[in-house]
């Protein structure tokens, strides 16, 4: 019997991490042996002892302490996948020099969304491509994953307010006409496809978009008309809305703090200008921009359909995200 | 019999260039119908008037012109290839913009040296890959290359003088122990390796390094003393005056004028550090990279050996670069 892969997961408590971690305790091929790697003050929240009970490790790590510590936490992994929240991607910095000294194998920095150009358009990307450059000027082998646009941030509000309960903490819009098509990942599905990749021989020091389905915002909204008998409410916002929402988000590029209210309020725009109106987030751009793709890689691989996951949400069954976060006052 | 791809090329009468023209004007597979763009002081420069006889079309651009009108210049090439000068590198922008909106198949910015990471080692690489970031942006077809450092700036003076005629106008100094491993190219092979890539579907969107040998500076050394039976001065630059260099050079980013005296003085620092300190200049980091290998593409290509070239600088009739060129004041 071959032995498992160690892997390595920071962030394991959040929204994609905890995804990550059941992908990878589910994983049978290969099989890993996991460690949760938190902070200190953290490895005794409850969703860690949870997972510690399933077999998975508990290190406490230090990204701003001494790098030679950092190392020594790290020594021995095949595989360590970060998963940090959007405000703490620059200490990416000191894990993946703490993965380089420590000589770890494979190290896949926290990207795990939709399909952007590497500079320009996004800030959360601009950052996440200073640490995927920092990786590759000390040599660090890597991979990266991008899942698309969440299934669980799609639906917007029925009248009977019946699937609320499902519904991120924020208005859904569509953006422009709504007619551009868009790659979508069940929430769930992120740890499986990122089980498979991480320990693929094939994916080592390459991009790899694992999406499930291509809709469009319109398709979405028909679908889910369809689907509960409701008619839904279709707030459209302009493309000169967010031309001028991307306009104002480029001119405080550097003085924004990532993960303030300010910050969601113009990172959205950039959002639907990236996916909504340019068409970013799409297999096609990937493939240009290098990325493999993961159901070119994984046939057998399939991921939840969409109409499945508005199925579960319908029968009061979805699995929620941003459970008591607040992104704008 | 296939019509011939139509390709231009911008800076035609610099080193890299002049290379890439001769490349493409011999080249059978494919076989080029071939425009050099220039601006329009220039497009009456000799060299400019040899191509012409030779069958080249003279276009004259402006880059800082109206766009519209670049792009009618640009309108019906298969390819674009920029040999653009060091301190021009920013105004690909606009030709690269220039190509989206006239359709051109493909696009070749001014890359053409070292393996270099993205970011944060070699200021010129900076500066080139903030326009790959730009073409990616626009969603431009592009094709990378990368030529390893030139076999014409290797040899060290000789006693006698007697190569004098084919150095650079520059002293010769060995990087720390002279010990790393780099890519070296003869200068007219960047043409013919060019011709081969910029025709061959599978490096659409792709980085291809295409080099000959892989040399280190003691080597090099101790072959050209072999060859000529005299001895030669080694001036070792010891590791801390390397890193005092770059650091200084880092300190300056940004407010540095390329092209200028001083900013030649300190990318020499960073061209040592990354070639002959970190020996990043390499296949295997290359494809690390992401980068294909002209070598595994077009195993029948095999490039001037290094010893030739040798041969032909101690015969007197070397291929010389930089005439005429002062670098440093």
């Amino acid at each position: 019997m071959p032995s498992k892969l160690k892997v390595a997961l920071l962030g394991a408590t959040g929204e994609t991490g905890s995804s990550i971690i059941r992908g990878l305790i589910a994983s049978t091929q290969p099989h890993y042996e996991i460690t949760a790697l938190a902070r200190s003050a953290s490895v005794n929240k409850p969703a860690l002892l949870e997972y510690k009970k399933k077999g998975v490790n508990i290190v406490a790590v230090d990204l701003s302490g001494p790098e030679a510590e950092l190392a020594a936490a790290l020594k021995g992994f095949d595989v360590v996948i970060s998963a940090i929240g959007p405000s703490e991607l620059m200490q990416q910095v000191q894990l993946a020099n703490g993965c380089k000294a420590a000589g770890v194998g494979r190290f896949v920095p926290c990207c795990f969304a939709t399909i952007v150009p590497p500079k320009g358009i996004l800030i959360l990307r601009d950052i996440k491509e200073d640490v995927i450059n920092h990786i590759k000027k000390i040599y660090l082998p890597y991979t990266i994953i991008d899942v698309g646009w969440w299934y669980n941030t799609t639906l917007p509000r029925l009248p009977s307010g019946k699937i609320d309960y499902a519904l991120p903490p924020y208005e859904q819009s569509i953006a422009g006409e709504g007619t551009t098509p868009y790659a979508l990942t069940d929430i769930s599905d992120i740890g499986v496809y990122t089980a498979r990749i991480v320990g693929d021989p094939r994916t080592l020091n390459k991009y790899v978009f694992a999406y499930t389905e291509m809709r469009t915002q319109l398709e979405i909204y028909d679908l889910i008309e369809k689907l509960s008998g409701e008619k839904v409410m279709r707030n459209h916002v302009p493309r000169e809305d967010i031309a001028a929402g991307v306009a104002k988000a480029e001119a405080k590029e550097g003085q924004i703090v990532v993960g303030t209210p300010e910050f969601y309020q113009l990172a959205i725009f950039q959002y639907w200008n990236t996916w909504g109106i340019r068409g970013d987030n799409q297999p096609e751009y990937a493939k240009y921009l290098g990325y493999l793709l993961a159901k070119d890689l994984y046939p057998d691989l399939q991921g939840k359909p969409y109409l499945q996951y508005c199925q579960e949400v319908l029968d009061g069954k979805a699995h929620v995200v941003y459970k008591g976060v607040t992104f704008f006052e």
